[in-house]
């Protein structure tokens, strides 16, 4: 096998760890490979806050044989070098006399430099930078590079870019098939959906899981509301107040907004943020408090407005575009991403085309928004 | 050999003709199949004005044997049944002795009625609507159907619906590839380019076929230009004047307009038509003239004012939907497909998507557009 085979190995490993369990960790695996290029140990991250892959691998390989001066470890993230929930991986490495390590991505935490470290102590370091390592901890390095969760921002629109018609009934815009793919295949890959008071009110959203022939499933809601409107009595049957075991709705309003006269249910939860003149939410501290709460990753299904707020603030990491397949004619129809006058004119923001699937006359377009 | 497959068959020798050669004409394939099934006669309609398909077929057929009464004749198309440039079909049909003739496809021309004559004639006639002969004869049915050319309209947009930034330089939008697709496989399937004096004015449109390692190529061009603007001396230098040898420019202005000082080149031709008080063109009009001109078959590439007009008069067929990868934040782009205030809204107009296709990070959305 081949530096980058083993690498891969690696990383086929990496993906056996399931989201709910590592919660806001990063996905690695790890193999410890002898001198004869037998894997002699294996590893990878199961569950948040216990072994780091290295150390599964490590101890296999150390079970195997005592001595690893002569073998290789390759793992997919950058070690690290800091006392965290566990000991630095980068101390295990160096006491198990293992002489070469490829890695595979760096950590973007500036707390882990696994790198230099390893190399400071005469440790032969390879960086193998595999696109796919990258794509496996999207979530995770947003997190760290962005301290904010990772964004994916729903569209339906129209072939002409209309979002909704001027009532707003979105509904028709796309056909079943391609509202089932959302629910299975979107909305059960993030920790919380995100949207305005406004749009949970005027559509109705329930912004829950509904597959055929299978129970509906709960999802986390945040439901930005400045004014804490959702919370009014004439609100509280709303559909996005199913009955919750699992989950919550996280109300994010300006600060001394909701004084409750009863204490409020244990799943809804308030998040102050600060609003500014405009009464545009700040991002930056929402980013922060949303990882707080283990919100690691969002689909925001929202309003051209707050879907536009968010781009023109590259808070949008990916975008799930779906074109149903009609023209609308309709001069007052929502522009699919128009922004408010306040919003710097000319702003382009480039896309990657992911992946494209048509749903019969409707078409699915997964876009990344590039760095910039 | 079943049914299906000798009409395959013949649909697959109808493919054999030349759009240049068959002009406005139909494509039609015919074979002549004995009782034991073996394939004697073949014909396909090759050039305008000359032999139809069954003609060839049955000549061939009776070659090789002169009595045709066990004989089953499959042609994709219903034969004629009048006098046109040849005498009708369902003569040399009935003369021949076939007693069983399956079709393709209906003619949507009135004055034939071949399947009704031979019917009447004691003929056994069965029909087999294939999507597939349809499909090979979009153009000759709609300009039978609707009296006009086959329309195609070219849109490039931005994933918002942006058709062009403010300033109306588009040429951003889509990547080369794109591009290059629509040269190599949108200009050359049509009969000529229709636009407007406004974007080959602004645009420094040439309209014509440009491809890597190839002499640009000719196209004919339409142009609506209501005053005939197109044709001052500031303008005589304008691109879409280049050089030509086998294609024309036609000038569409309202009546009397055009008062030159001196005759015109023979490769510009003004086609007079009406327009209303609005200025907007009688499309029902425009198409009868093309189709006289033996324009069979148009591209739109125009501004989003006169494609949306195009789209509101029901006088496009396809759309070839190109998506650049970018997102505009700019409120002052002019949208996709917006219409001008006069037309009726909550117009919606139904699509089939025929295809897709990615370019890097562009889409190519190729649709179909409903009948309504």
């Amino acid at each position: 096998m081949t530096t980058l085979e083993h690498l891969i190995e690696a990383l086929s490993l990496a993906q056996k760890a399931e989201r709910k369990n590592i919660k806001g960790n990063p996905f690695v695996g790890a193999i410890v490979v002898d001198e004869n290029n037998n894997i002699i140990g294996t590893g990878y991250h199961k569950i948040w806050g216990e072994k780091h892959a290295e150390v599964y691998a490590i101890e296999e390989a150390l079970a195997h044989t005592p001595d690893l001066t002569k073998c290789s470890l390759y793992v997919t993230l950058e070690p690290c070098s800091h006392h965290g929930k566990t000991p630095p991986c980068t101390d295990l490495i160096i006491k198990s006399g293992i002489k070469k390590v490829f890695i595979g991505s760096l950590d973007p935490n500036h707390k882990v430099s696994g790198f230099q470290l390893l190399k400071q102590k005469g440790i032969d370091i390879v960086l193998i930078e595999l696109k796919e390592a990258l794509q496996l901890n999207k979530v995770f390095f947003t997190n760290q590079k962005k301290q904010r969760p990772f964004v994916r921002l729903k569209i339906a629109a129209t072939i002409a870019g209309k979002m909704a018609d001027y009532e707003a009934d979105s509904k028709w815009i796309t056909n079943t098939k391609s509202r089932a793919y959302v629910h299975s295949n979107i909305r059960t890959e993030v920790d919380a959906i995100l949207s305005t008071a406004k749009t949970v009110i005027d559509d109705q959203a329930t912004l829950n899981i509904r597959t055929e022939n299978a129970p509906s499933k709960e999802v986390n809601a945040v439901i930005i509301d400045r004014t804490g409107s959702i919370l009014k009595a004439e609100n509280a049957s709303l559909p996005i107040f199913y009955q919750r075991k699992y989950t919550k709705i996280y109300i994010v309003t300006a600060p001394n907004t909701i004084a409750p006269t009863k204490p409020l249910p244990s799943n809804i939860e308030i998040i102050e943020t600060t609003f500014n003149s405009n009464k545009e939410i700040d991002v930056t501290i929402l980013g922060k408090q949303l990882l707080e709460k283990g919100i690691y990753s969002v689909l925001v299904e929202a309003g051209e407005i707050f879907s536009s707020y968010l781009l023109s603030k590259k808070w949008v990491d990916e975008l799930d575009y779906f074109i149903g397949s009609k023209i609308l004619l309709d001069n007052q129809a929502v522009t699919g991403s128009a922004v408010s006058k306040n919003i710097v004119l000319d702003q382009e923001i480039p896309l990657t085309l992911l992946s494209s699937m048509p749903f019969d006359n409707d078409i699915y377009l997964h876009y990344a928004i590039n760095e910039s």
